[in-house]
Protein backbone atom coordinates (compact mmCIF):
# COMPACT_ATOMS: atom_id res chain seq x y z
CA UNK A 1 0.00 0.00 0.00
CA UNK A 2 1.10 3.69 -0.76
CA UNK A 3 1.88 5.62 2.37
CA UNK A 4 -0.78 7.61 3.83
CA UNK A 5 -3.30 8.63 6.42
CA UNK A 6 -6.54 6.05 6.24
CA UNK A 7 -9.57 7.60 8.43
CA UNK A 8 -11.69 4.44 8.61
CA UNK A 9 -15.36 4.85 10.41
CA UNK A 10 -15.80 1.75 12.53
CA UNK A 11 -18.99 2.29 12.86
CA UNK A 12 -21.37 2.00 16.58
CA UNK A 13 -19.26 -0.49 18.11
CA UNK A 14 -20.29 -3.75 16.89
CA UNK A 15 -17.29 -5.16 15.43
CA UNK A 16 -19.36 -6.65 12.76
CA UNK A 17 -20.66 -3.50 11.39
CA UNK A 18 -17.27 -2.42 10.27
CA UNK A 19 -17.26 -2.40 6.36
CA UNK A 20 -15.27 -4.92 4.60
CA UNK A 21 -13.02 -2.45 2.87
CA UNK A 22 -12.76 -0.67 6.59
CA UNK A 23 -11.44 -4.48 7.73
CA UNK A 24 -9.43 -4.88 4.83
CA UNK A 25 -7.34 -1.75 5.18
CA UNK A 26 -6.92 -2.35 8.51
CA UNK A 27 -5.36 -5.72 8.43
CA UNK A 28 -3.20 -4.20 5.73
CA UNK A 29 -1.80 -0.84 7.53
CA UNK A 30 1.44 -0.43 8.48
CA UNK A 31 0.39 1.54 11.76
CA UNK A 32 -3.37 1.71 13.48
CA UNK A 33 -4.02 4.76 15.31
CA UNK A 34 -6.54 5.12 18.06
CA UNK A 35 -7.93 7.86 20.24
CA UNK A 36 -8.68 7.82 23.71
CA UNK A 37 -9.87 10.52 26.42
CA UNK A 38 -7.34 9.95 28.71
CA UNK A 39 -4.39 8.25 29.55
CA UNK A 40 -5.29 5.63 32.05
CA UNK A 41 -8.64 5.04 29.82
CA UNK A 42 -8.72 2.14 27.41
CA UNK A 43 -9.38 3.09 23.50
CA UNK A 44 -13.09 2.35 22.42
CA UNK A 45 -12.57 2.25 19.06
CA UNK A 46 -9.20 0.55 19.77
CA UNK A 47 -11.04 -2.64 21.34
CA UNK A 48 -13.60 -2.50 19.01
CA UNK A 49 -10.98 -3.11 15.54
CA UNK A 50 -8.85 -5.67 18.62
CA UNK A 51 -9.68 -8.76 16.46
CA UNK A 52 -8.97 -7.35 12.87
CA UNK A 53 -5.18 -5.91 14.15
CA UNK A 54 -2.09 -8.06 14.47
CA UNK A 55 0.45 -6.77 17.07
CA UNK A 56 3.20 -9.27 15.92
CA UNK A 57 3.46 -7.42 12.20
CA UNK A 58 1.44 -3.84 13.13
CA UNK A 59 2.11 -1.01 15.29
CA UNK A 60 -0.80 0.41 17.54
CA UNK A 61 -0.85 4.09 18.56
CA UNK A 62 -3.11 5.21 20.88
CA UNK A 63 -3.45 8.61 21.47
CA UNK A 64 -4.86 11.02 24.09
CA UNK A 65 -7.71 13.34 23.22
CA UNK A 66 -9.60 15.04 26.28
CA UNK A 67 -13.22 14.70 25.51
CA UNK A 68 -15.89 17.43 26.47
CA UNK A 69 -13.16 20.45 26.32
CA UNK A 70 -13.01 23.75 24.68
CA UNK A 71 -11.78 24.14 21.64
CA UNK A 72 -8.33 26.07 22.69
CA UNK A 73 -7.57 23.13 24.77
CA UNK A 74 -7.53 20.36 22.81
CA UNK A 75 -6.04 22.13 19.87
CA UNK A 76 -2.59 21.28 21.31
CA UNK A 77 -3.15 17.54 21.15
CA UNK A 78 -4.52 17.50 17.99
CA UNK A 79 -1.62 19.55 16.46
CA UNK A 80 0.92 16.41 18.41
CA UNK A 81 -0.99 13.88 16.35
CA UNK A 82 -1.03 15.37 13.59
CA UNK A 83 2.79 15.58 13.80
CA UNK A 84 2.36 12.30 14.85
CA UNK A 85 0.82 10.97 11.82
CA UNK A 86 2.46 12.83 9.34
CA UNK A 87 5.85 11.60 10.52
CA UNK A 88 4.65 7.80 10.00
CA UNK A 89 3.51 8.88 6.94
CA UNK A 90 6.60 10.47 6.03
CA UNK A 91 8.55 7.67 6.88
CA UNK A 92 6.18 5.74 4.44
CA UNK A 93 3.94 3.47 6.63
CA UNK A 94 0.30 3.13 6.04
CA UNK A 95 -1.48 4.60 8.73
CA UNK A 96 -5.20 3.60 9.64
CA UNK A 97 -7.02 6.18 11.94
CA UNK A 98 -10.05 4.28 13.75
CA UNK A 99 -12.62 6.43 14.58
CA UNK A 100 -16.39 5.40 16.00
CA UNK A 101 -19.36 5.93 13.32
CA UNK A 102 -18.06 7.52 10.14
CA UNK A 103 -15.56 9.94 10.03
CA UNK A 104 -17.54 12.88 7.92
CA UNK A 105 -19.73 13.07 10.79
CA UNK A 106 -19.21 14.33 14.66
CA UNK A 107 -15.93 12.14 14.86
CA UNK A 108 -12.69 13.02 16.02
CA UNK A 109 -11.24 12.16 12.46
CA UNK A 110 -12.02 15.83 11.41
CA UNK A 111 -10.03 17.51 13.91
CA UNK A 112 -6.81 15.65 13.04
CA UNK A 113 -7.60 16.60 9.19
CA UNK A 114 -8.00 19.88 10.15
CA UNK A 115 -4.66 20.19 11.52
CA UNK A 116 -3.07 17.25 8.93
CA UNK A 117 -4.22 20.34 6.22
CA UNK A 118 -2.55 23.44 8.26
CA UNK A 119 0.47 21.59 9.59
CA UNK A 120 1.38 18.98 6.54
CA UNK A 121 -0.83 19.46 3.71
CA UNK A 122 1.18 16.66 1.70
CA UNK A 123 0.14 13.94 3.52
CA UNK A 124 -2.38 11.79 1.06
CA UNK A 125 -5.63 11.43 3.30
CA UNK A 126 -8.30 8.63 2.46
CA UNK A 127 -11.54 8.26 4.17
CA UNK A 128 -13.12 4.83 3.96
CA UNK A 129 -16.86 5.54 5.33
CA UNK A 130 -18.35 3.70 9.12
CA UNK A 131 -21.95 3.06 9.82
CA UNK A 132 -23.09 6.08 12.07
CA UNK A 133 -24.70 5.24 15.78
CA UNK A 134 -27.71 7.36 14.20
CA UNK A 135 -28.54 4.70 11.44
CA UNK A 136 -28.08 1.47 14.26
CA UNK A 137 -29.97 3.71 17.11
CA UNK A 138 -32.88 3.69 14.57
CA UNK A 139 -32.79 0.22 13.70
CA UNK A 140 -33.04 -0.36 17.59
CA UNK A 141 -35.66 1.64 18.46
CA UNK A 142 -37.31 0.31 15.47
CA UNK A 143 -38.52 4.34 14.53
CA UNK A 144 -37.54 5.38 10.58
CA UNK A 145 -35.33 8.33 9.77
CA UNK A 146 -37.11 9.56 6.27
CA UNK A 147 -40.01 8.19 4.21
CA UNK A 148 -40.50 9.63 1.05
CA UNK A 149 -40.27 13.58 1.04
CA UNK A 150 -39.82 14.06 4.84
CA UNK A 151 -36.90 15.31 6.29
CA UNK A 152 -34.74 14.85 8.81
CA UNK A 153 -32.73 17.07 11.41
CA UNK A 154 -29.43 16.15 13.24
CA UNK A 155 -28.77 18.30 16.12
CA UNK A 156 -27.19 18.39 19.65
CA UNK A 157 -30.01 18.67 21.84
CA UNK A 158 -27.84 21.26 23.49
CA UNK A 159 -28.88 24.60 21.80
CA UNK A 160 -31.54 26.97 23.70
CA UNK A 161 -34.85 26.17 23.79
CA UNK A 162 -36.35 28.43 21.10
CA UNK A 163 -34.17 26.57 18.21
CA UNK A 164 -35.17 23.04 19.33
CA UNK A 165 -38.87 23.32 19.83
CA UNK A 166 -38.61 25.01 15.73
CA UNK A 167 -36.57 21.85 14.66
CA UNK A 168 -38.94 19.58 16.19
CA UNK A 169 -41.59 21.55 14.88
CA UNK A 170 -40.76 21.83 11.62
CA UNK A 171 -38.87 18.13 10.83
CA UNK A 172 -40.69 14.94 10.67
CA UNK A 173 -38.26 13.13 12.29
CA UNK A 174 -35.49 14.63 14.62
CA UNK A 175 -32.06 12.79 16.25
CA UNK A 176 -30.63 14.79 19.16
CA UNK A 177 -27.35 13.76 19.95
CA UNK A 178 -25.47 14.35 23.54
CA UNK A 179 -28.94 14.71 24.74
CA UNK A 180 -27.62 13.33 28.54
CA UNK A 181 -26.75 17.05 30.05
CA UNK A 182 -30.33 18.07 28.53
CA UNK A 183 -32.81 15.12 28.61
CA UNK A 184 -34.67 16.63 31.31
CA UNK A 185 -35.59 19.70 29.38
CA UNK A 186 -36.29 17.58 26.21
CA UNK A 187 -38.16 15.06 28.12
CA UNK A 188 -40.58 18.39 29.42
CA UNK A 189 -40.73 19.75 25.73
CA UNK A 190 -41.40 16.76 23.81
CA UNK A 191 -44.02 15.97 26.66
CA UNK A 192 -45.65 19.83 25.84
CA UNK A 193 -45.65 19.36 21.97
CA UNK A 194 -47.08 16.19 21.87
CA UNK A 195 -48.23 14.32 18.88
CA UNK A 196 -44.54 12.29 18.95
CA UNK A 197 -43.24 8.75 19.66
CA UNK A 198 -39.33 9.65 21.03
CA UNK A 199 -37.36 6.77 22.22
CA UNK A 200 -33.96 6.89 23.83
CA UNK A 201 -31.02 4.88 22.65
CA UNK A 202 -28.01 4.37 25.19
CA UNK A 203 -24.51 3.39 23.79
CA UNK A 204 -25.99 1.35 20.89
CA UNK A 205 -23.63 -0.96 19.80
CA UNK A 206 -21.33 -0.61 22.82
CA UNK A 207 -21.45 -2.41 26.75
CA UNK A 208 -24.64 -1.04 28.56
CA UNK A 209 -26.47 -0.70 25.30
CA UNK A 210 -30.12 -0.38 26.28
CA UNK A 211 -33.30 1.09 24.38
CA UNK A 212 -36.19 2.99 26.67
CA UNK A 213 -39.28 3.50 24.24
CA UNK A 214 -40.83 5.36 26.95
CA UNK A 215 -38.76 8.75 28.13
CA UNK A 216 -40.32 8.53 31.73
CA UNK A 217 -38.69 5.50 31.94
CA UNK A 218 -35.59 6.70 32.45
CA UNK A 219 -33.06 7.42 35.64
CA UNK A 220 -30.35 9.62 35.97
CA UNK A 221 -28.07 6.57 36.20
CA UNK A 222 -29.12 5.64 32.33
CA UNK A 223 -27.97 8.69 31.23
CA UNK A 224 -24.69 8.53 29.12
CA UNK A 225 -22.79 10.78 26.64
CA UNK A 226 -22.72 8.27 23.87
CA UNK A 227 -26.84 8.54 23.93
CA UNK A 228 -29.49 9.90 21.57
CA UNK A 229 -32.93 10.43 21.45
CA UNK A 230 -35.00 10.39 18.07
CA UNK A 231 -38.06 12.13 17.54
CA UNK A 232 -40.69 11.31 15.28
CA UNK A 233 -43.99 12.91 14.29
CA UNK A 234 -47.23 10.11 14.29
CA UNK B 1 -30.81 -19.69 11.23
CA UNK B 2 -34.06 -19.17 11.96
CA UNK B 3 -36.45 -18.04 9.76
CA UNK B 4 -37.47 -14.30 9.66
CA UNK B 5 -36.65 -11.40 6.97
CA UNK B 6 -33.47 -9.55 7.42
CA UNK B 7 -33.18 -6.32 5.70
CA UNK B 8 -29.94 -5.96 4.92
CA UNK B 9 -28.83 -2.34 4.16
CA UNK B 10 -25.65 -2.75 1.41
CA UNK B 11 -24.61 0.85 1.21
CA UNK B 12 -24.42 2.89 -1.48
CA UNK B 13 -22.76 0.89 -3.83
CA UNK B 14 -19.41 -0.11 -3.79
CA UNK B 15 -19.73 -4.03 -2.57
CA UNK B 16 -17.09 -3.48 -0.18
CA UNK B 17 -18.69 -1.28 1.54
CA UNK B 18 -20.72 -4.01 3.00
CA UNK B 19 -21.07 -4.68 6.56
CA UNK B 20 -18.94 -7.73 7.53
CA UNK B 21 -22.33 -8.72 9.15
CA UNK B 22 -24.72 -7.73 6.27
CA UNK B 23 -22.23 -9.95 3.86
CA UNK B 24 -22.83 -13.01 6.36
CA UNK B 25 -26.05 -13.05 6.49
CA UNK B 26 -26.69 -12.37 2.71
CA UNK B 27 -24.17 -15.62 2.96
CA UNK B 28 -26.24 -17.60 5.36
CA UNK B 29 -29.41 -16.56 3.57
CA UNK B 30 -32.22 -19.47 1.87
CA UNK B 31 -32.99 -16.65 -0.58
CA UNK B 32 -31.89 -13.16 -1.06
CA UNK B 33 -34.50 -10.70 -2.73
CA UNK B 34 -33.55 -7.62 -5.00
CA UNK B 35 -36.00 -4.98 -5.75
CA UNK B 36 -35.91 -3.35 -9.52
CA UNK B 37 -37.38 -0.67 -10.52
CA UNK B 38 -39.27 -2.57 -13.87
CA UNK B 39 -39.59 -5.96 -14.91
CA UNK B 40 -37.30 -5.22 -17.78
CA UNK B 41 -34.40 -4.00 -15.66
CA UNK B 42 -31.55 -5.47 -13.58
CA UNK B 43 -32.02 -4.99 -9.96
CA UNK B 44 -28.79 -2.45 -8.65
CA UNK B 45 -29.30 -3.77 -5.08
CA UNK B 46 -28.90 -7.55 -6.76
CA UNK B 47 -25.64 -6.67 -8.75
CA UNK B 48 -24.08 -5.21 -6.13
CA UNK B 49 -24.52 -8.33 -3.98
CA UNK B 50 -24.24 -10.70 -6.78
CA UNK B 51 -20.31 -11.77 -5.76
CA UNK B 52 -22.14 -12.82 -2.32
CA UNK B 53 -24.72 -15.04 -3.60
CA UNK B 54 -24.23 -18.72 -4.27
CA UNK B 55 -26.94 -19.36 -6.58
CA UNK B 56 -25.66 -23.04 -6.82
CA UNK B 57 -27.59 -23.45 -2.85
CA UNK B 58 -29.28 -20.17 -2.77
CA UNK B 59 -32.37 -19.08 -4.28
CA UNK B 60 -32.46 -14.96 -5.93
CA UNK B 61 -36.02 -13.29 -6.18
CA UNK B 62 -36.33 -10.51 -8.21
CA UNK B 63 -39.31 -7.74 -7.46
CA UNK B 64 -40.47 -5.19 -9.06
CA UNK B 65 -41.62 -1.74 -7.19
CA UNK B 66 -42.04 1.09 -9.97
CA UNK B 67 -40.40 4.18 -8.96
CA UNK B 68 -41.44 7.91 -9.30
CA UNK B 69 -45.26 6.94 -9.21
CA UNK B 70 -47.96 7.98 -6.63
CA UNK B 71 -48.92 5.27 -2.96
CA UNK B 72 -51.88 4.29 -4.40
CA UNK B 73 -50.23 2.86 -7.37
CA UNK B 74 -47.47 1.56 -5.57
CA UNK B 75 -49.60 -0.34 -2.49
CA UNK B 76 -50.41 -3.48 -4.70
CA UNK B 77 -46.78 -4.01 -5.84
CA UNK B 78 -45.80 -3.88 -2.04
CA UNK B 79 -48.89 -6.14 -1.09
CA UNK B 80 -47.80 -8.85 -3.65
CA UNK B 81 -44.04 -8.35 -2.50
CA UNK B 82 -45.16 -8.77 1.35
CA UNK B 83 -46.97 -11.85 0.41
CA UNK B 84 -44.41 -13.42 -1.03
CA UNK B 85 -41.99 -13.07 1.78
CA UNK B 86 -44.27 -13.78 4.44
CA UNK B 87 -44.85 -17.31 2.82
CA UNK B 88 -41.19 -17.84 1.98
CA UNK B 89 -40.89 -17.52 5.89
CA UNK B 90 -43.80 -19.12 6.84
CA UNK B 91 -41.92 -22.47 4.98
CA UNK B 92 -39.06 -21.70 7.20
CA UNK B 93 -36.74 -19.66 5.16
CA UNK B 94 -34.51 -16.92 6.10
CA UNK B 95 -35.11 -14.19 3.44
CA UNK B 96 -32.35 -11.54 3.06
CA UNK B 97 -34.27 -8.24 1.49
CA UNK B 98 -31.34 -6.41 -0.05
CA UNK B 99 -31.95 -2.60 0.53
CA UNK B 100 -29.49 0.24 -1.27
CA UNK B 101 -28.35 2.56 1.81
CA UNK B 102 -29.44 1.92 5.01
CA UNK B 103 -32.25 0.12 6.03
CA UNK B 104 -34.43 2.87 7.73
CA UNK B 105 -33.74 5.83 5.42
CA UNK B 106 -35.55 6.57 2.20
CA UNK B 107 -35.53 2.86 1.32
CA UNK B 108 -37.51 0.55 -0.34
CA UNK B 109 -37.49 -2.02 2.65
CA UNK B 110 -40.02 0.76 4.85
CA UNK B 111 -42.68 0.21 2.60
CA UNK B 112 -42.28 -3.88 2.34
CA UNK B 113 -42.08 -3.50 5.92
CA UNK B 114 -45.45 -1.57 6.57
CA UNK B 115 -47.40 -3.96 4.63
CA UNK B 116 -45.89 -6.87 6.50
CA UNK B 117 -46.79 -5.72 9.23
CA UNK B 118 -50.43 -5.38 8.29
CA UNK B 119 -51.03 -8.16 6.73
CA UNK B 120 -48.34 -10.62 8.15
CA UNK B 121 -47.14 -9.25 11.74
CA UNK B 122 -46.25 -12.80 12.55
CA UNK B 123 -43.02 -12.75 10.81
CA UNK B 124 -39.56 -11.66 12.54
CA UNK B 125 -38.03 -8.42 10.84
CA UNK B 126 -34.35 -7.96 11.92
CA UNK B 127 -32.64 -5.36 10.12
CA UNK B 128 -28.51 -4.73 9.54
CA UNK B 129 -27.57 -1.03 8.94
CA UNK B 130 -26.03 -0.08 6.13
CA UNK B 131 -23.62 3.11 4.79
CA UNK B 132 -26.33 5.70 3.82
CA UNK B 133 -25.33 7.30 -0.05
CA UNK B 134 -24.80 10.68 1.89
CA UNK B 135 -21.70 9.64 4.50
CA UNK B 136 -20.77 8.55 0.85
CA UNK B 137 -20.86 11.20 -0.96
CA UNK B 138 -19.55 13.66 2.04
CA UNK B 139 -16.10 11.56 2.09
CA UNK B 140 -16.58 11.90 -1.78
CA UNK B 141 -16.91 15.53 -1.69
CA UNK B 142 -14.80 15.93 1.61
CA UNK B 143 -17.63 18.40 3.30
CA UNK B 144 -18.19 17.16 6.75
CA UNK B 145 -21.76 16.40 7.46
CA UNK B 146 -21.01 18.00 11.20
CA UNK B 147 -18.80 19.07 13.43
CA UNK B 148 -19.09 19.69 17.28
CA UNK B 149 -22.25 21.57 17.86
CA UNK B 150 -23.45 21.82 14.25
CA UNK B 151 -26.70 21.02 12.51
CA UNK B 152 -27.40 18.29 9.54
CA UNK B 153 -30.60 18.95 7.92
CA UNK B 154 -31.83 16.03 5.21
CA UNK B 155 -34.06 16.73 3.16
CA UNK B 156 -35.85 15.95 -0.73
CA UNK B 157 -35.11 19.04 -2.55
CA UNK B 158 -38.60 18.95 -4.49
CA UNK B 159 -39.71 21.31 -1.07
CA UNK B 160 -41.14 24.64 -1.99
CA UNK B 161 -38.76 27.36 -1.98
CA UNK B 162 -39.67 29.09 1.19
CA UNK B 163 -39.30 26.48 3.39
CA UNK B 164 -35.52 25.22 1.49
CA UNK B 165 -34.73 28.61 1.95
CA UNK B 166 -35.33 28.45 5.38
CA UNK B 167 -33.69 25.52 6.55
CA UNK B 168 -30.34 26.64 4.53
CA UNK B 169 -30.12 29.46 6.96
CA UNK B 170 -30.57 27.47 10.03
CA UNK B 171 -28.45 24.81 9.39
CA UNK B 172 -24.44 24.66 8.89
CA UNK B 173 -24.97 21.76 6.72
CA UNK B 174 -27.85 20.50 4.25
CA UNK B 175 -28.51 17.60 2.14
CA UNK B 176 -30.94 18.14 -0.46
CA UNK B 177 -31.63 14.26 -1.95
CA UNK B 178 -33.53 13.78 -5.53
CA UNK B 179 -31.98 16.96 -6.38
CA UNK B 180 -31.97 16.23 -10.10
CA UNK B 181 -35.89 17.52 -10.94
CA UNK B 182 -35.17 21.24 -9.54
CA UNK B 183 -31.51 21.18 -10.23
CA UNK B 184 -31.75 24.79 -11.30
CA UNK B 185 -34.03 26.20 -8.96
CA UNK B 186 -31.69 24.92 -6.43
CA UNK B 187 -28.54 26.00 -7.74
CA UNK B 188 -30.44 29.49 -8.34
CA UNK B 189 -31.22 29.98 -4.91
CA UNK B 190 -27.37 29.02 -3.41
CA UNK B 191 -26.18 31.87 -5.82
CA UNK B 192 -28.17 34.39 -4.35
CA UNK B 193 -28.16 33.04 -0.65
CA UNK B 194 -23.96 33.18 -1.06
CA UNK B 195 -21.64 32.44 1.49
CA UNK B 196 -21.59 28.64 1.35
CA UNK B 197 -19.71 25.60 -0.70
CA UNK B 198 -22.72 22.91 -2.84
CA UNK B 199 -21.04 20.09 -3.84
CA UNK B 200 -23.19 17.81 -6.61
CA UNK B 201 -22.60 14.13 -6.01
CA UNK B 202 -24.06 11.99 -8.75
CA UNK B 203 -24.61 7.89 -8.40
CA UNK B 204 -22.03 7.62 -5.46
CA UNK B 205 -20.54 4.15 -5.69
CA UNK B 206 -22.16 3.33 -8.93
CA UNK B 207 -21.59 3.31 -12.30
CA UNK B 208 -21.33 6.86 -13.42
CA UNK B 209 -20.26 8.24 -10.38
CA UNK B 210 -18.88 12.11 -10.37
CA UNK B 211 -18.42 14.92 -8.20
CA UNK B 212 -18.68 18.60 -9.05
CA UNK B 213 -17.31 21.11 -6.71
CA UNK B 214 -18.94 24.14 -8.95
CA UNK B 215 -22.50 23.58 -9.97
CA UNK B 216 -22.02 25.57 -12.47
CA UNK B 217 -20.32 23.50 -14.39
CA UNK B 218 -23.08 20.70 -13.77
CA UNK B 219 -25.13 20.10 -17.43
CA UNK B 220 -28.49 18.50 -18.44
CA UNK B 221 -26.82 15.72 -18.88
CA UNK B 222 -25.43 14.87 -15.49
CA UNK B 223 -28.49 15.31 -13.58
CA UNK B 224 -29.24 11.48 -12.17
CA UNK B 225 -31.95 10.46 -9.49
CA UNK B 226 -29.32 8.65 -7.61
CA UNK B 227 -27.66 12.17 -7.15
CA UNK B 228 -27.46 14.66 -3.65
CA UNK B 229 -25.85 18.18 -3.25
CA UNK B 230 -24.17 19.05 0.17
CA UNK B 231 -24.49 22.76 1.30
CA UNK B 232 -22.36 23.64 3.83
CA UNK B 233 -21.79 27.06 5.49
CA UNK B 234 -18.10 28.62 4.96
Amino acid sequence: MSARLIAVGIGPGDPELITLKGARLLREADVVVAPKASAGDDSVAGSIVAGLVDLSRQQLIEQVYPMRKGQEELDPFWRAAALEVAELVRRGQTVAFVTLGDPMLYSTFLYLQRQLRAIAPEVPIEIVSGLSSIHAAAALADLPLGIADERLAVLPATFEDGRLRQTLLEFDTVVLMKVSRVFDKVRALLKELGGRRAVYVKRVGLPGEAVFHDLDAVGPEDLDYLSLVIVRKV
